[in-house]
């Protein structure tokens, strides 16, 4: 054959033994059978299976994933098409009848291989949720009627559930919170700047528990997806908001950033994400993780929306604002990311060298200091804003930030006083060894973490990706994960710190950036 | 080959041609080429293309498909693999990236026929929604704090836009009337009733405007899907429940029924339905339609979540209620529907010959008048719940509600009047027909139509299904659609009308009905 008379269509007349084998795999596949579904998928590295949370290849994975899921949704099948290509292959379409209501559709290739019939590829949707509660709290159409026009008109945002949304109580990923917290009379400012330019709030998105985590698990409501890496963490605080851009069900991620929580999830998503300067935007309507690092700002797909969020949310720029055209690197710095993202990393640099002719390689102050600094004032503050509601309210929270927040009560005031002596001359130290130029740097350790990922990996590659968020966390300073870098597990963002104040100027040179690396 | 040694796996290096002709397809794809694209999908009757919204079988219904949609969704490849199956057949698996965010599959069977590659069968899914407007207003994890425990317990309400739900707006599919709609203070008796029993109200869903239509469509949010036909009407106006319950998105709608509105959707998506008898649900915190024949009723997949959903809504039953044996038919009735819909129907009395050994013939009021005094009197009453703030709001309505509105409002006192006599007459008579036995008829003259059906087309089997509804309507008696009846084109309901008050027990009967016929 090939490239000859060509071949006909597949008849419908379904090969010896096939129908036996499609039913004999949705009984194994009813009773969680893994050993029989292992040997229904060829053991074979293309062996393929995808459905919504993504495309699984090679047939080591499939079985990971399976044993993971804990069974499939009970269904009926309503239908099954047959189409023979020959004796030894057929597709076999079905359409599902899940028990819990909705359909869905199969695609599977079989083959009969010397042992039987196998599939080689299969292909499952099933039907849509009302709402993907580990994204979401409440959703609207919209949820909070908006300005008619402006600039951000058929926008739709997402707002972290720490913000106050007219109508709406708090939730901070904690229900027993939620249960005992008012409805807000009006928006918190952040949200009101975007209903003024025209932006919808499509709904309130999760978070962490009281935000105090950069991996954006919630015990209570689940992990949301991250549709860039199959399998991986979303990454937190901002995680509902995140997913939410990432997934196309919101255009605008309305987040927080204390010690990381947006840039991380824009890192791990292929996001843009901009924490503002220190105290830029109002931070009425919100509730607090720890005053003196928390930062509201802006998850987005494209830079445009970002930079429009952002410039009907803060004041407006310095017309005198020095232009962002010196740039800084720091070797120690650099060097805590994974190697593969040093790689790419100084690929990235190498690739932009036409804009950083002016580029510095900078000392700055000892990380594992600056991060001790920091973690020391964030776990103060957040035992002050939370801890007596937490002590109110044993079981409220799960095991991880429980244990955290119990960590964090633990330090007295001399110890805070001390730390936050440390962070203040680290402060001014960082203004001062940038001397205003763009620190670039990794925007985390490593790309998403798998979600079964080891705890004491996790933990490791969690201190690393933290001591490269704090040091604008420690210097109040802005800094965006622009999502240039690639590595084989995912994206990771190239984070630039800027001065005070340049938020808007270092979106410009974020764009600048993305133009010269498309 | 066959029986044989078998086949090997299928190897990954793509077959001459393939990789052009998936590329070529992907551009005419994007560029809404119909002509290219209809020659891709192979000239076949067995050709397949399958998504969210159903599978597709034949070319020619593939081509109608893509002629009606405006073009498939912006989008670039993110991957693609290709499973080489023999020279002339390929499986092509591409990882899609929508502009507008998240990931999608498509799998594909190519083949080379003589004019070239083709393709024999496509899946595609595309990214999940933050909601689907179409069926939902507002959705919550839940949106309302239930009672803990109680028989409903787990169960999610789909609650229709015309009850109060505690803090929301009611706004009965109409925006502009939503716009100016206050919060509810508390929740209307009917929800308050479910959430008690321990349900959680999961959202607020569509209505037709005003449900003032049994067609289901919304000309401001759209047509929600009907999963039990492709392509096919939800039915209305409680369509948002209807779908919510038929997609798996709620267990309970909480719809209304004045001529059909619960029994409709239910015949048209293979749901269970029950109107109840007319004044037994409380209306407190119900926008009205038409007061003489509104009544409150539920949305299953089964019967026994119906069962308890009435139970806990419902006066309790009187312990001497006559025990439902008596039943009913009447050909003048029975003949309203489309002949396929006769044969179902005819097809299932004779499969419960055993519960319907007393079965009686028996003859009704006339139809026609019938339907004529029934549209009268609720044109009236919807026109003086309405038509002020209609006829206030000018351009707030769709063409066809606004057009029925228009009607509703030329009738005068005489002749509603007139009207509510024969209303009274023939109420009377039904009961006196009927002497306590369960009227059996087909729920709607036929299944769900084709949305895109021809407008003559569908005013004629509306005015037939309507005669048939508006049957409880008139008689203000209890009506259960039961998805026992099948014909080519979808599911269609059995419907019971018992005497008033027996609602309970009319789920009971259908409970045995459907038992019989498993």
């Amino acid at each position: 054959m090939g490239g000859g008379a060509g071949a006909g269509a597949p008849g419908i007349q379904p090969p010896d033994g096939l129908l036996a084998a499609v039913d004999a795999y949705e009984l194994a596949l009813m009773a969680n059978d893994l050993e029989a579904l292992d040997a229904f998928f060829a053991e074979d590295a293309h062996t393929m299976r995808g459905d919504a949370a993504g495309l699984l290849v090679g047939h080591e994975r499939i079985s990971r994933f399976r044993q993971g899921r804990g069974g499939a949704p009970q269904r009926e099948i309503e239908s099954v098409e047959v189409r023979t290509i020959d004796d030894d292959h057929a597709l076999v379409v079905s359409v599902l009848a899940p028990l819990s209501g909705g359909r869905g559709q199969q695609t599977q290739l079989w083959r009969r291989a010397a042992r039987g019939w196998v599939i080689d590829a299969a292909h499952v949707s099933g039907p849509a949720r009302a709402i993907d509660t580990s994204v979401w709290r409440v959703v609207g159409t919209p949820l909070v009627a908006r300005e008619p026009g402006g600039a951000l008109a058929g926008c739709r945002v997402a707002v972290k559930d720490l913000f106050d949304v007219a109508g709406h109580a708090v939730g901070a990923g904690v229900p027993a919170f939620l249960a005992e917290s008012p409805r807000a009379a009006a928006s918190a400012p952040a949200v009101a700047a975007l209903l003024a330019a025209g932006a919808d709030v499509q709904g309130i998105a999760r978070t962490d528990e009281f935000a105090y985590s950069i991996a954006g698990r919630n015990p209570h409501y689940g992990t949301p997806p991250n549709p860039a890496v199959v399998g991986g963490i979303p990454g937190g605080s901002s995680n509902g908001p995140a997913s939410a851009v990432a997934l196309g069900q919101a255009d605008i991620g309305l987040g927080t950033d204390t010690g990381g929580s947006i840039r991380v999830p824009a890192s791990y998503q292929g996001l843009w994400g901009l924490r503002t300067t220190h105290g830029a935007v109002d931070r009425g309507g919100l509730l607090p993780l720890a005053p003196s690092f928390d930062t509201v700002g802006w998850l987005t797909r494209d830079s445009a929306t970002l930079a429009t969020a952002a410039s009907v949310s803060l004041p407006m720029g310095d017309p005198d604002a020095v232009q962002l055209r010196r740039f800084a690197v720091c070797d120690a710095v650099t060097a805590l990311a994974n190697a593969d993202v040093q790689g790419a990393f100084a690929g990235a640099l190498a690739g932009l060298d036409s804009l950083l002719e002016d580029l510095e390689r900078v000392e700055l102050p000892d990380g594992d200091l600056l991060f001790e600094a920091f973690r020391t004032v964030q776990a103060a503050e957040a035992w002050r804003a939370h801890g007596e509601w937490i002590s109110e309210h044993p079981g409220a929270l799960g095991a991880d930030i429980a244990g955290r927040f119990a960590w964090a009560s633990g330090f007295g005031p001399d110890e805070e006083a001390a730390a936050r002596v440390v962070v203040l001359a680290a402060r001014a130290e960082i203004e001062r060894d940038l001397d205003g130029r763009v620190l670039l740097l990794p925007a985390t350790s490593s790309a998403a973490p798998q979600a079964n990922m080891g705890a004491a990996e996790n933990e490791e590659t969690r201190g690393r990706t933290l001591r490269l968020t704090c040091i604008a966390g420690v210097a109040g300073l802005p800094a965006l994960s622009v999502p240039l870098l690639r590595v084989a597990e995912g994206p990771v963002g190239l984070c630039l710190v800027g001065p005070r104040g340049s938020d808007l100027e270092l979106i410009e040179v974020g764009e600048r950036m993305a133009n010269l690396r498309r």
